[in-house]
């Protein structure tokens, strides 16, 4: 495809986009589709010959918008904010444009340097010291896998330019708490500690942030059995019920063994933009590496979760590569990135941070997180107002974990049929098509998630949201 | 920003981007800024108001354009081909559009499927069997990784579900030629094999393709010494020379220890789209998995590596979470992606995919990669019938690398002057802005690797930089 055509198709696209964007309100929020719908539309046979974009734009229409989730819709409440915000996504534009390979600073010394750039100016945003580097990398996930490889090699003494965690005298092992994200527990299974040695520390019944002392213990424990504490994960805004862990308790106990504390904030790094939030990351200056993504409730849109870490010369020790394919005359005085994570080659994903804090402002985005943090607070206050209804956890972010729980036959509703009830209703509020919110199991038992912070999401949709949910307590 | 905002920024984007495209052939090939020039012509405050957009446009020009390597460049040659075609740009930001939030099928069904269709597509045009399927991963880095992963769970009968690597009985080992790229060391070391436990196989001395006997010598060696051979790396196309390692034999050498075989084809799986040239991937159907890149020759935007893998199944067993917070009513009849590599949240890749095949079709693509075959082949006719000009390595696809030997009181050069002569004249070709070549240490040497295949390059382009090639030998 030639430039002409390309500028005559991304002007139609663009109008799509636009128009697509505009009546996201009026579509419903969970996708309707059935299992293999989308794809029985549109298996065909590979094209052979050019189609015509028309009939893209029409499959785009008729069935991929229909065959999506609409995260950016104001009623949505479920798992955690999505944020494609349309100045981060001007920046994907600009950054697919210009078609650059990441693969060494000299493949595209722009897209090492803007990166050095934004990861610097969210750096300071959140209020981290200049000891803290910070890269993009795809999701926490992947940052969360680097951060435990990081931690084995430290407490291994780079056991991988020898016989790798197969020849190791004694068991590394690996702590967080049992409300940690599910990448945490695949990141310690991937770096080969085994699940053996992964301790799933009990958490405050009350707050769900880790129990410290019993971190302290099961260290203990694990040091008079002949094993050596590795890494410790703290979680700061878990997933269930955005729970804060200690992180200056955590960085104090894990100091006495050496370990790696890694701070998973991937939901609450964007608080951190608000100095009034600033006390959930009390700590980390000790810490060794901290992951949070502007893509869930700041906004740039998906992927892009920044991995900080303060000793970058170890993560270069046990990420790098040298291939004589790969040299350059700069070498020794140029950032490559390659080194840092797990990818060689990088898309120019700086540019999306780039446009999404130039065009906003930060002033602007911080006005937005503290609207939804209010709005929180508004429902929280709704909740805990209204009887039979139970807010079962803290709400420090944005989050708030309700619980319906009705009186049959003059006794509260209990165990499995409470969580029948909870089910029940959670599917008839996202059955309306005006709102979508997720279900999870705390403390044992279902609770349904509202997650608030979708970029269009005002007062009157969580006022709306929380008609609907008192509405579909009660069968119909 | 508002949609009608995104509306006027984008079209003035897209206008930009055609724009920059159609220049690209008049910017110099290789970036001539200096380490740390982006950084410090734009490292300012973090943004606290809105900026305008046209100063960001501003930047790009000036800064940003400067700033980056031309890939997208006619005179293009360095290190592999990494296309940006036009069709897949468009894919890129219908996907950003959408803002869509792949975490589970449930999240965005449409993202699942497409992806489904796209990579059955794949594997019909390049005459693989219904026996493979494929999830597309940023890089071919992470696709092996998520091979190493896969092959030691199935070696150890998942460690990880007990003590991990830390408690095998006896090393597991893995083998790959000396000609491998360095993402299968690295993926080795990540997975926490080690290196002694990494055998890097001599390769044939004229074809640079692995030494099938010593594989099996080596393996031999490590059972009869109580270690177990755990998987084998077969490179297709290596970065050096795109030799092809015989996987068939491989194969079957793997076979009686019964090693994961990984195919590395991230550059020549999108030659597997011309019929005459997949008798390279003989053997395939007797490996586990194989990686190639659609976004390196075939020309769909980078992030688009494709794996495939056999058994599914295995795969997920390695991979898989399953928290509350993300549980469905239709779990059971889907397909979950993030269950089959590292991150949990993805981008909508696959319309880069759709729209590149729906939009170019596969006739018009395999026209332009027999074009490029065809232009490596009078290079290398070239070469091999000037005098003073050596082509180092057979060439089976795109890839021609050169030495020019000069006679110098009556003898050919050697050694580290040769290597100095080599170095000086490719600096003095990339100089000149035209093209870009990259050198490579090839049989003990330094060589110059000429790896045609940019979309825009031509006959006449390869033509031009012969020219310049064969000026730039002699020194000014």
């Amino acid at each position: 495809m030639q430039p002409e055509e390309f500028r005559a198709a991304a002007h139609e696209l663009v109008d799509w986009i636009a128009d697509f964007r505009a009546r996201v309100p009026d579509l419903p929020v969970r996708s309707t589709v059935a299992p293999g719908q989308v794809r029985d539309a549109l298996a065909t046979a590979p094209p052979e010959q050019p189609q015509a974009f028309d009939d893209l734009l029409r499959d785009l229409s008729d069935v991929v918008v229909p065959g999506l989730t609409q995260v950016q819709h104001p009623g949505y409440f479920a798992w955690f904010p999505s944020n494609a915000s349309l100045a981060s996504v001007l920046g994907d534009l600009a950054s697919s444009g210009l078609g650059a390979l990441g693969i060494t600073w000299q493949s595209a010394p722009a897209l090492t340097e803007v990166e050095e750039v934004v990861t610097d100016w969210l750096r300071e945003l959140t209020g981290l010291s200049d000891a803290w580097h910070g890269a993009i990398h795809d999701t926490a996930s992947t940052g969360v896998l680097v951060a435990m490889l990081a931690a084995r090699e430290r407490a291994s003494g780079l056991s991988e330019t020898r016989g790798g965690l197969q020849a190791e005298p004694a068991p590394l092992v690996v702590y967080t708490s049992t409300q940690a994200h599910s990448s945490t527990p695949k990141a310690v299974l991937l770096a080969g500690f085994g699940r053996d040695n992964l301790r799933m520390i009990d958490v405050d019944p009350a707050t769900f942030a880790m129990d410290v002392d019993a971190l302290r213990r099961a260290m203990a424990d694990d040091v008079a059995a002949g094993r050596r504490p590795a890494a410790v994960v703290a979680s700061v805004g878990t997933t269930g019920t955005t729970a804060v862990d200690d992180v200056a308790a955590i960085v104090e106990a894990a100091r006495e063994h050496g370990a790696w504390v890694h701070v998973d904030a991937a939901m609450a790094g964007s608080a951190m933009l608000l100095p009034e939030c600033r006390w959930m990351l009390d700590g980390v200056e000790g810490a060794d590496s901290l992951g949070w993504n502007p893509h869930k409730w700041m906004g740039t849109i998906l992927d892009t979760s920044l991995l900080y870490v303060r000793d970058v010369e170890h993560l270069v020790r046990v990420m790098s590569t040298n291939p004589s394919y790969l040299r350059s005359a700069v070498d020794g005085e140029v950032t490559q990135y390659k080194d840092w994570g797990i990818p060689l080659g990088r898309r120019f994903r700086a540019l999306k941070l780039w446009f999404h804090l130039r065009l906003d402002g930060a002033e602007a985005i911080r006005a937005r997180l503290r609207r939804d943090l209010a709005n929180a607070q508004w429902l929280r206050e709704q909740a805990e107002s209204e009887p039979g209804w139970q807010v079962v956890a803290p709400v420090p972010l944005q989050t708030v974990c309700l619980r319906h729980i009705p009186v049959v036959d003059g006794a509260p509703l209990e165990g499995e049929v409470l969580d029948e009830h909870t089910l029940a209703w959670c599917e008839r509020v996202n059955a309306t098509g005006r709102a979508f919110v997720t279900p999870a199991v705390i403390g044992g038992r279902w609770t349904v998630r509202v997650s608030i912070g979708a970029e269009a999401t005002e007062l009157a949709d969580v006022e709306e949201l929380w008609s609907l949910c008192r509405a579909a307590v009660v069968p119909a």
